[in-house]
């Protein structure tokens, strides 16, 4: 088995043998080892956190991760995000015929890594093989499960005026990654993809949960997407400080050659958190100690404008635009 | 909005409209209108079934169904083969650049009707398109729980020797109306997918649910793909009667012309059932009051020979082979 073949897709034996000699093997466990129609599992009474997200990122490669770590992270960030500890996991495979059963291997294996980085399962997954011209080599559909905190409200809706913005670290490091692998340019110092399961980061903030009345992944269209999502659907506005914002200096010169504003950048191993301004500065120091959260820092204030707004270095006011799409397609 | 476009994909306010105006019209609802990065919802205490299937088939419109049918179906069925009542989907779908939005708006309602007809809601989505050339059309995964009845225990591992095989209706209608579609070709008597879900049947067993030892549903790789498992799983042996199998006339025809076993050929609204002999006939009977199960039929019998065998219309014997794929790639 040397190639993933059309046969591979068709569910036989020859599905049977894809199945186990490399999902099976990187991803086992009690449910999926079954190989059933779908996993029986035992789940508390209360509330249960379900999320879903396609992975389609053009390099598979890129420095700082690949396609199987992204798949994992994204969607136990999406339950994290909700204040819910993920479960479980579903991965679906579609893969273009020829794909290197080696690269599928390595990419299946960097999954199963950050699962178990996460304390996630995967416990329902399928194989879909489609003709060579017909994919772009693999694409990965996660979906997952997780638990909320007890008596945990963390919403897109929550933000009031006088709560402050908490961006974990520094924004616009995926996107630029993926963008400099695919394109073919290098920084001369290195830049790396931050994906990462922010599980220890969000536990962290358990202790804080009455303050934190939202967090969200600035992925897909970078903080400025989620400010605007905030805005919107709390009915608030938001003013950003410019000069407090988290950013690497070869971000911030990769974005003055090219033109991009690093606040449309995705990011996959950041949050932004809306809280209390009573426990803002707390919830700082506290994400600071973690790994992923080095570099978090209070950012900006909610006020009730509408407008979403940042605060320049020359502390002159201008409109942060809502992005029409990511600075480029195919990041995630 | 004429075509989608990368833009779409991208996670701005360009995604946010091609959401509202095509996803949140035909599959809106409390949870997924809200536009969180997970959806929240109260679980029952006890068991939850878990599962995820991705749907590639060519072409996306093919006599019977569509794509989006499929999907909701696909994964509605699962869910029921573990003796759960499915209650919520997620489906996330990979768009290639340039596919027509009106084409796009069918699919999805397809999918919102069948999702209707099978009593669950999609609380979880996401969107991504690729580039022209990397994708092909249309890719959709969905993911679903179920709530399995109380006390129930089906699974694949549950056959012995001496129960009775039931299948629901007519096999291989799925996988030659895919194919004619595809190559071109039709019958003088038409051929329609059966696609469905099979929530009513199902609902219909579970009077029976001590005598229900397995069930599963014949999509890749057919019904001798089904039992080829089921014997391996629960370590038995299955004999299948020829005579006794309801096959349309059509496909019948089309299997001697193509040379294909219609054993071997995919479903998408059927069953196959392990049970109690002594509940056999009753439960046959309950399934052909009901519209996806009308020619439902005792088709064989599990022993303990280990081997999964079929005795032919001339009573002799022969092995039924196991598939090594499916008949044709990309039919669900």
């Amino acid at each position: 088995m040397d190639k993933v073949e059309l046969i591979h897709g068709a569910g036989g034996s020859a599905t049977d043998k894809l199945i186990k000699e490399v999902f099976l093997t990187a991803l086992g466990n009690e449910y999926l080892n079954d190989l059933e129609d779908a996993a029986l599992i035992l789940w508390p009474q209360g509330e249960l956190a379900f999320s879903t997200d396609s992975f389609t990122v053009q390099p598979l490669f890129f420095p700082g991760g690949d396609i199987g770590r992204l798949a994992a992270a994204g969607t136990v960030n999406d339950l994290l995000m909700r204040g819910a500890k993920p479960l479980y996991l579903s991965a679906a495979f579609i893969i273009e015929e020829g794909f290197p059963v080696k690269k599928l291997t390595t990419v299946v294996r960097s999954l199963a890594v950050t699962c178990r980085q996460a304390g996630v399962k995967v416990i329902a997954g399928d194989t879909k093989v489609v003709n060579r011209g017909s994919g772009d080599g693999l694409f990965i559909t996660t979906s997952g499960l997780g638990l909320p905190a007890p008596n945990i409200n963390i919403s897109i809706k929550n933000a009031r005026a006088g709560d402050k913005i908490i961006v974990s670290g520094s924004v616009g490091d995926h996107e630029l990654a993926v963008l400099a692998e695919r394109e073919g340019f290098s920084f001369s110092t290195p830049l790396a993809s931050d994906v990462a399961p922010l599980v220890d980061l969000v536990t962290g903030l358990l202790p804080y949960k009455d303050a934190v009345r939202v967090l969200r992944d600035p992925t897909r269209g970078g903080v400025a997407e989620v400010l605007h999502n905030i805005a919107g659907a709390s009915k608030v506005g938001i003013e950003i400080w410019e000069g407090a914002l988290p950013i690497r200096s070869q971000v911030l010169v990769a974005c003055e050659l090219f033109g991009f504003d690093p606040l449309h950048l995705a990011n996959e191993g950041k949050l932004v958190a809306v809280v209390d301004p009573a426990a803002a500065e707390d919830i700082v120091a506290t994400m600071r100690k973690r790994p992923y959260g080095q570099d978090a820092a209070l950012v900006g204030e909610v006020n009730d404008s509408g407008l979403v707004t940042i605060r320049t270095r020359f502390n002159t006011m201008r409109m942060l635009h809502r992005p029409l799409g990511g600075v480029v397609p195919r990041i995630c």
